[in-house]
């Protein structure tokens, strides 16, 4: 049996059975963050992502984009999560041949991401490859009355994102801005039930606020806004690598939400017995098909 | 210009040189962990190691000690701090047609040493690789007056080994049991001045400390304990992943500390101007190469 057999989130949840954490451990493996205890007011949030030469970047493509990646991606899960990064460590692999240029100009593109969030670059590792691969693992901070997770979605909750959807691989895969402010002022001016990142797209992202919080839901199709670069409505629903915030509210926060341009709801969370389901201009119901990025 | 041209260690320092830290780093890239400001009593250790097939282990080999090697190397850096690992992360690069039992092995022999030492696994990224790739990030606490850093040694120190060095590549670089119970007997009942593990060398690794303390030191040939493993003197002196601790402390300290048979006295902290050198059996001094594992 191969692991392409098993798929990627069985595999996941194979390994979480087996692991046990202690009281420290708020929020283990299974969150865009691991949340562990850490003061009065806060708690820590601790995350990886690694970016394998190939899968989540070409070599062809410019250092600089692939180097704000590799550090814009985690510091997106520890935007979702209601936190701010605070420090990260580096492990990079690649090749003997590697141009220095090629590795200068990745770091430029690193150290402009940890910069412009204030993250400290405290250590790394450097390892021979064979091809380039970026491990990114970071800290940071969370409010401990800001803490959002994935699994606490209610019935009635209105769905938002923060964004256009879909088309990522044109562009903006490389280029996303984490939503690390608008995650930030959702904390301090809403009360929100629920939040993820939306990195293997729309769909299963949802799917994962919907299994964790016990819930369903039903998306609009007129109101999921599809990005300059969507083809149409699937690369909006299943591309992922978007990297906006997909979150809920109760329906009374909705409405003020609502007058901001940057969040758009897009559907609402149903009791679980109804799935997931994607209603149509004429009102129709389908099941939603659970497909999305995957690495196996 | 190649990252082969340039050097490992030149890269490190290249990158080191643009990299600004706030208040909160006590000390940043450079040591075997980043030590972070954490409570009134504890700093918080947070160091990554990537292992990579082909350079690290060969997918031939044992998955299950390929899995043991992962987090007991991160262990050995937080023990070198003087610290106590608590968290862990794990990325996980992976080709498509790798077997479940080899994924479920190496994730058994992961889980063995974070049983062992009490490590809490919290989260990771799983992702689709041309080979297998492991990182691991990893967590500890050190009580501020426990913390052991490459830059503390002092002229006229000791320098101690905690084991016989050398031949690691026949079978302890798979094998070891990383001295966190060794580092804590030290910081316990002991002065120690400055402490690093033998990842890449006893030369190179000396030469760590010796550069961050600004000191020089001198080694007694027929102090340096060989492995049954080690073929010859510069097996010991030059091949690395031993991973056992190389320590300075002060000379009243050593007294007492010669008589634990697990701790080895192989030489003596000197004036930086006298660099590094080997004492042979007739009292003749010489230069040390400064050889050793290099990825690039």
């Amino acid at each position: 049996m191969l692991i392409s057999q098993v798929g990627e989130f069985a595999l996941i949840k194979r390994f979480r059975k087996a692991i046990r954490t202690d009281a420290s451990v708020i929020v283990g493996s299974g969150d865009d963050c691991a949340v562990l205890a850490h003061d009065k007011k806060h708690y820590q949030l601790f995350t990886c992502d690694m970016l394998v030469e190939g899968v989540d970047f070409k070599s062809c493509e410019d250092p600089y984009l692939i180097g704000r990646k590799a550090i814009a991606v985690s510091v997106s899960d520890i935007a979702s999560c209601g936190g701010l990064p605070r420090h990260a460590v580096i492990s990079l692999g690649m090749p003997k041949n590697t141009p220095l240029k090629f590795i200068d100009t990745l770091f430029k593109g690193m150290m402009s991401v940890a910069r412009k969030y204030k993250i400290n670059i405290v250590g790394g590792d450097l390892s021979r490859a064979q091809s380039i691969v970026i491990d990114v693992s970071m800290l940071g901070l969370a409010e401990k009355k800001n803490l959002l997770l994935r699994s606490r979605a209610k019935k009635g909750d209105i769905i938002f994102v923060s964004g256009a959807l879909g088309g990522s691989i044109r562009g903006k895969h490389l280029k996303f801005i984490p939503r690390l402010k608008e995650a930030q002022f959702l904390v301090r001016n809403f009360k929100v039930n629920s939040m993820i990142d939306v990195s293997d797209g729309l769909a299963q992202d949802l799917n994962h606020i919907l299994e964790e919080s016990k819930v369903g839901a039903v998306i609009y199709e007129k109101s999921v806004p599809l990005s300059k670069d969507a083809l149409n409505l699937d690369e909006a629903l299943y591309m992922g690598e978007d990297f906006e915030l997909l979150f809920t509210v109760p329906p009374k926060e909705a409405k003020s939400l609502r007058q901001h341009r940057n969040f758009r709801p897009i559907g609402e969370i149903l009791d679980k017995s109804l799935g997931l389901s994607l209603m149509d201009k004429n009102g129709r119901a389908r099941k939603l098909a659970l497909k999305g990025f995957r690495h196996f």
